[in-house]
């Protein structure tokens, strides 16, 4: 759908040829250049934030409808959103963008190309190229299959029933595949998959990351095995809602959490949307006999939410507004969720305040029992709730079977069973409820096949960029311990949010640690952490 | 802005001229003719749905923004509604649809004139002449101007000042005028206001109305001014918010309330918004110490509501799917808040039950007692909590305003100055603060000036029906005092709801009662049911 737009002269403004690049010794023709750039870019921009409008439109009907939308209105808040997709998508791969965008890549070579408008320049370009190649038709059936989906999903989890699921999934895959059809040929039909996630990474870097760190972790995990387990059944004392509630807002507050622009509320499963710019909302659920759900539920959010709320104000309403790959955007939620939130450091200070809001559950456990028992290495069958040593392995169980359903060597209607085959492998467990199988993740039900591996990439980043940001800011464990954030997401603003998706992945981590995405610092951190809980 | 399409042969499909009206002689043209011709409804159904996608989406952007939005957002969401509202208007205005409407009027001339798809091409012609008058940059800049007014005069109410409003209103004012400007000539510069919520209505019109209905008032509130006053004393104990919650939710319930389709929220103002075909949502509001507030004003968004939930589903995503007009919805919430709501008969089944709710404030208070306290006239300041003698007083002092302002004879700085002269001629009240003043509603923050005075008339028309619903239900108070409320809203799905917009309001009402707009039931009703109360 790309037109190759003739240069030509329009509207008595000259225009630049390929063979007559901007001519600095010439005053006049450079500006008369340059001002013509700058109003072609001017023209870019105002359809961009149409555009951006537009999918701020469609965050809000979506958290509207995993938040307080009534039951009756999926199959019509599906048909809303597929026009906002349709026409979004043709906004952007209209002959107006493509033009506009075919004049000015040279210019914007001439650019800093640490700017935001060479940087705007070259994200839109590559996703241009991306969008091009699919269909209207396509854009629009999937908005709309995957509107359905997630409210089905809903109830299929609720009803433990994936037979109600099923065809909606098969659905999905068959258009995923469709989907990679039309970036072929590639290395591997996961790839495209995985690109929409993490531009420019393959699947089989991704397996050989993979590969080492399951060595690895499955090393650590039976050295661990081996050892006394560490209590944690006063985690599952009952704590009712409301006070989970407060807490969890005292704490995401103290770590930074703007409440002029956004809001937590309840949904099935937990996400961070941006409903505008400097609109950003979390949420959360809840489970009355197991504490640890929501509150770590409400930091992992919270630390999504940071980096979006940190977005520099001159992105506003472009494509850079947003976060630089999922792998980064995860390794902000790990990073406070783990990294912070189950560190001995912040409990320090958090943890009398816990003891205060439960007393009856809490006042006889004290600070070391409390830190050991939210970091209990066990194999778990629900991925959200896993130990960080076990985690990955709920990764790698979900990329082998989003794989085998791309490559057709596995298909929907036997996901029940092959997943409770690697449950058994990976993890050691018995095959449980699907409900706590197959169907305990909202991904797959809105297409997001290619995001799970993204969640242990993001594991890897956050290490990596700990161990920076100890070099970078003394006295970060002290701050910590006395409840003071502002250092921290001082550091993460300066060095990463407001940055937004400015710079592809490997170039951020690059650029702030010093090196590309490595497994090492995250191997090195768990380590150093379970060998003292384990006493290993 | 509206293509003249010339007639011409396009895409092999013999497409009829003015001067060769189909040939009904000759089938194979006539079936040829008629093909074509679904086939170009479809396609203006389809361009239909997108637009009355877009427009959920906006009441989706504007429940959020009324309800749960962050502070922060307001800016960014009016630059969404700036952007949606320019794009469901540029749907609307485009050549297609001139081209579609142009070709498809002769032809719906042709179909029975009570069929959806004949309905449907009269009002569309009829919204698309009003539409095309209107530049795109106004659709936009009012959109953007409205959505942030709206965030504005909820803070400038919250802190009583009418300086914070003036800017926002002054430049709405001054795009209403320059809307009238887009429909000129006109008998009076209120006149195309009024039109968009009242089709074909003038303002001389319902000067007269309200002149006949203003001595009738006057005499019947002096009247009652002569008599004792009925004690309401009761309905100003502290009752907790969760409990009147509770209790709304139960009469609402039984009403007919579909929660399955809809939902209710608190907001600073009450209102009604579909977000989607069946996806009906209201709010209320709570003042702690004086019960009727949110009781009635759930009844009255849910008279709203139940319209809109009982739109036929054959006009889903259509300009059909919406309320006949304003007075005939607003006779639809007045119907259920006053003849029904603040009838002996309902409370005959439901004062039991509040007396349950609240014990300790309402045990030593009867029945009569209640009724007649929740029926106490006595001029306030604010409209949405008079009784109904008084009520059409404020509207005829907005009415008077807004044609001043649009006259030119008002300015907007001096508003406060002129509503409190006017509270104290119509209504014999000193001047109260500017919160429950000038700023009283939000009506006119979100630009909908021309809207007051359809309450006034949904007064009347609710009457009108009430009239012919006792004609037509047989024993209907008796079920009424039972709570069962099923024949009453059978009868007004029956003769109201499903219709949608399909009908234009007087026709409406004469095919239900056999006259027009009519004062005179209403004033029937008032007599007779306060002469009872106030033993005149």
């Amino acid at each position: 759908m790309l037109r190759r737009k003739s240069i030509k002269i329009e509207m008595g403004i000259y225009l630049l040829k390929d063979d007559s690049r901007m001519d600095q010794s010439s005053a006049g023709g450079w500006l008369e250049g340059k001002d013509m750039m700058e109003e072609k870019l001017k023209r870019l921009k105002a359809t961009f934030a149409k555009i951006k409008d537009l999918q701020y439109a469609q965050a809000v009907l979506g958290w509207d409808q995993q938040t307080y939308m009534p039951a009756g209105s999926a199959e019509g808040r599906a048909e809303q959103l597929a026009t906002l997709a349709e026409l979004s998508h043709s906004l952007f791969v209209s002959p107006e963008v493509a033009g506009l965008l075919e004049d000015l890549t040279l210019w914007g070579g001439t650019l800093d190309p640490e700017s935001d408008d060479a940087c705007l320049l070259q994200v839109a370009s590559r996703q241009f190229k991306k969008a091009t190649r699919l269909s209207k038709e396509w854009v629009a059936e999937y908005a709309r299959v995957t509107a359905v989906a997630q409210s089905v999903w809903e109830q299929a989890r609720a009803r433990n029933e994936f037979e109600l699921f099923c065809p909606h999934l098969e659905r999905i895959v068959a258009l995923k595949r469709e989907y990679a059809s039309f970036y072929s040929p590639y290395d591997h039909i996961y790839d495209p998959l995985l690109d929409d996630f993490e531009p420019g990474l393959k699947t089989s870097e991704v397996q050989a990351i993979f590969a080492v760190l399951r060595n690895e972790q499955v090393a650590l995990i039976e050295a661990i095995a081996q050892r006394p387990q560490v209590d944690s059944s006063f985690l599952y004392r009952k704590c009712p809602e409301q006070e989970q509630w407060d807490f969890g807002v005292d704490v995401i507050t103290r770590l930074g959490f703007d409440w002029k622009h956004g809001r937590q509320d309840r949904s099935a499963h937990p996400f961070t949307s941006s409903l505008g710019f400097g609109d950003v909302r979390i949420t959360t659920r809840f489970d009355p006999n197991y504490l640890p759900m929501a509150l770590f539920g409400s930091i992992h959010e919270c630390g999504h939410a940071l980096y979006e709320q940190g977005l520099a104000k001159s992105l506003a309403r472009s494509p850079l507004a947003d976060g630089a790959s999922m792998a980064i955007h995860e390794s902000q939620s790990r990073l406070w969720e783990n990294l912070v939130g189950r560190s001995r450091d912040f409990w320090t200070y958090f943890y009398p305040r816990l003891q205060e809001a439960f007393p009856a559950r809490l006042e006889t456990v004290d600070l070391d029992t409390f830190y050991c028992g939210i970091n209990r290495v066990e194999p778990s069958r629900v991925r959200v709730e896993a130990d960080e040593t076990t985690y990955n392995l709920h990764i790698m169980l979900r990329l082998e079977l989003e794989i085998g359903l791309m490559e057709g060597t596995i298909n929907v209607k036997s996901l029940p069973e092959e997943w409770n085959d690697r449950v058994e492998s990976y993890l050691g467990l018995a095959p449980g409820s699907d409900a706590e199988g197959v169907l305990q993740d909202i991904h797959w039900s809105f297409g997001g096949l290619g995001y799970f591996p993204t969640y242990a990439l993001g594991n890897l980043v956050a290490s990596q960029l700990w161990e920076q940001i100890q070099k970078d800011v003394p006295g970060l464990d002290e701050s910590i311990r006395h409840g003071e954030f502002a250092p921290l997401l001082g550091w993460l603003r300066e060095n990463i949010h407001r940055y937004g998706a400015k710079y592809e992945p490997q170039t951020l981590v690059q650029k702030v640690t010093g090196s590309k995405i490595d497994p090492q610092p995250y191997l090195r951190y768990l380590r150093k952490k379970f060998a003292e809980i384990y006493a290993l």
